[in-house]
């Protein structure tokens, strides 16, 4: 069983209309794809890019085997055997362009773009939707959760509840980006690097006689990372007083116990008890973890009403994104080669917000050079200079064109960056840790208006006037 | 990157806790693990229980390589190196019970039992919760839309936007099971000898200078597979009247057009048009296929207005089970070997439904022998005979003991089949087509009331007399 190539992680459609090229000889022709999502989730403000690093191992790792092509081969569309042999060479030749991940990004502009033969371009399109939309979807809940949690630690708990093995781990690796600290998934922590954290489940302190004895034995053998989980039978009554007598006796080693953890009932009321008891025994470091179903609210209520917790374990919540578990990311065709050169192309719609924005395009976060913040994202086609060269621009709304305003003191910042050229990477992706300052950064850049949980103001992604006045052209020529 | 070994697929407290049972020389004492949920997900009533292939794949393969070890080895915990080499040589020798992939599951009764040392009882929890968790829950997702699409046509279209690689497939297979046709995923296709099925994008339609060339250029490679998709302009004065002059091309070469597909626009009116068009037009036999974020309460209202759509596409509410993203399965240790040989144990909880069930007990579907139709399931001690020899039983409800009533025509079918013994895979799983086949059997098994959609009936998941004795005993025990 051939698992671990991903070559066919794709719609069948790509590979119809692959072979539908490929018979009508318009395979090479090239293409443009802007990959891009609509609407926000979790009526967030912002999104979290992430799933490139995953996309280029995607990429890299192409290729149809054996086991690949004799599958192909028995499909009821009967392709042709040359057309098989055809893909037993394939490789990716094109050009990819993406924002770097951990930069926040907003709807309706290009974060990847492809400029490929159109044949090497549908191969790819699914995957590239599947990784980026569920990576940058956990990295936009995480960064809301790191919001309400400030500066304490935030450890992602959601293995058993992930959708499957690899939504663990990539989700995993997507909190890390917008924040969190660690990670439970010991698989995450060997193959990403995140640190990898864990208390004991309630199973610890049922294998044992007593509670008391299950506290003590599991001290007695990691005392420095000592978490002690207190809400088998009763968490006041003894889980508490079990886990203070614990950590007497670990002082009486020179050693200190590390945290409690609660993980039912009243977290507010619990967590204020734990830490007068954990306080009055002379344990005042002792940290208090907590962990249930927590989500960016339930944290955020929790610290209003004056909850003790230092360390947040986040699962289900964070690792489906339950509230909004996916991302509307899209591929569409924007340019194709024809007979007079690269044209743009269109895609009309009854719904006004899924029309597409023709044209080979770069994306320029403007910067305010007085404020140093950013004043809107602006979508210009690929040979506008003015933009480029830093000249008089004029910002508009594309859904209200006759609200606008010029502004001339700002410095444009390129959003999308090449990763491959010609088929062939380039330079290298920068390593976890890096991506994750570089978020941080990322959102030094912005207003609090638009960072906020509730309620935030909107982000303006701004078309240029030739974007502008080119999608209207295509729009009455398609009309007409 | 050693990414194909799930070895560290699991929560870090896992290892922790294996290393404080090596270090306490606790690790081989016997233990007895029930894994269960305790709330159904979509309001449906029942569960369709998947993810147990996935799970023997997965302790067939458990394996800790150097690159485990070597990860081990520099966590802040500093396990011992004899506990490395110990890992080193882990396999599976325990015992693993299961219900089979396709039966009707209800919340707290054990769907898996394991009985192993509760060193390798620890490490494989979080794997096992994960896999069942997410399939189970599309699986289930995939019964409700079955029941309204009835004998139409269900294809799986979701991987764009599923939470990463594993789910798309996996969910596939799930939805596979619980009665979906085909999918669009090649690589599920190829792995489980699903059938794949695929249309065109969008982006095919782009790429010609014309909605017309591209249809019939499309329809003239893949003449009977030809789905020709409607919407890139205008479904009903552009789509409609380019797709039946194709057809009408395709009738002239002896072929014939097989469907069109609608993916934006009120589904109900487009097709009933869509319908009409065609039937005027002489093509009665061209198929309608739907997609457009469908759910089972979408197609269920489609259909009631009368839509005429013969084949539906269902993506990102299955493969993602928005309304519901997360199966809430636990892995609860039930019984331990002590020195007085195997001793049921329990949790406490402040909330009443999250006690534990304790014991090493057995479940019984108990089919009424004048109906032939399941009237509850009921949960015994092992070694209790009146259910397993078919005498007169007391059921009642473990909520409210006092609602009770007598059975003694019914036939007690063991739901829990042995899938390990002593680390040995008993026998061979079934084959995918066998589980679909076994899956329809066992919804012919109730009474329709427990399957509807909206407001089910409640199926009783009952407990034997000497079973809820235990688990008051063990209470009472703890409460003193």
């Amino acid at each position: 069983m051939a698992y671990d190539n991903l070559t066919l992680h794709t719609d069948k459609y790509q590979i119809n209309m692959m072979y539908a090229h490929w018979v009508q000889g318009t395979g090479n022709r090239r293409a443009v794809f802007d990959v891009y999502f609509r609407k926000l989730p979790f009526g967030n403000g912002f999104a979290v890019f992430a799933g490139l690093e995953r996309i280029v191992k995607y990429i890299e790792g192409l290729s149809f085997g054996d086991e690949e092509i004799a599958y192909l081969a028995q499909q009821e569309e009967q392709y042709r055997p040359e057309f098989l042999e055809t893909l037993r060479r394939f490789r990716f030749t094109g050009d990819l362009y993406a924002v770097p991940e951990g930069t926040l990004v907003f709807p309706n502009e290009p974060l990847i773009r492809v400029e490929a033969t159109i044949f090497e371009a549908h191969l790819i399109e699914t995957a590239l939707l599947n990784f980026m939309n569920y990576q940058t979807l956990v990295a936009t809940k995480a960064a809301r959760v790191k919001l309400v949690a400030g500066d304490d630690v935030l450890l992602e708990f959601g293995t058993r509840r992930a959708q499957e093995a690899d939504a663990a781990i990539w989700g995993a690796r997507a909190a890390y980006i917008a924040g969190f600290d660690a990670t439970s998934n010991m698989r995450a922590g060997m193959l990403f690097g995140i640190p990898a954290k864990g208390t004991h489940a309630h199973a610890w302190v049922q294998a044992h006689s007593s509670e008391h004895e299950a506290f003590s034995r599991y001290a007695e053998v990691l005392p420095d990372q000592s978490t002690l989980l207190v809400d088998t039978y009763d968490t006041l009554r003894s889980g508490l007083p079990n886990a203070i007598k614990t950590a007497k006796e670990l002082e009486q080693r020179g050693k200190r116990l590390n945290a409690i953890r609660l993980d039912s009932g009243d977290l507010s009321y619990l967590s204020q008890k734990a830490r007068r008891m954990l306080d009055e025994a002379g344990f005042p470091e002792v940290k208090i973890v907590a962990s249930n179903d927590l989500d960016e609210n339930i944290i955020f209520n929790l610290k209003a009403q004056g909850a003790r917790i230092d360390v947040w374990g986040v699962g289900t919540q964070l690792i489906t994104a339950a509230d909004n578990p996916a991302l509307g990311g899209v591929y569409k065709l924007v340019a194709r080669e024809t007979g007079e050169g690269m044209v743009p192309v269109i895609k009309i719609s009854g719904n006004p917000e899924k029309v597409t924005t023709p044209g080979l395009k770069d994306v320029y976060r403007i910067i305010n050079r007085e404020t140093g913040k950013a004043e809107a994202d602006y979508i210009a086609l690929k040979d506008e200079e003015d933009v480029r060269e830093g000249r008089r621009i004029k910002l508009f709304d594309p859904v209200h064109p006759y609200i606008h305003k010029y502004v001339d003191n700002y410095e444009a910042k390129p959003l999308l960056q090449p990763v491959y050229r010609k088929g062939e990477l380039v330079g290298s992706l920068p390593d976890l840790e890096a991506v994750r300052a570089y978020h941080r950064e990322q959102l030094d850049m912005f207003w609090p208006e638009y960072l906020r949980k509730l309620n935030p103001e909107s982000y303006p992604v701004d078309l240029s006037t030739k974007c502008w006045e080119q999608k209207m052209r295509l729009i009455e020529e398609y009309r007409a």
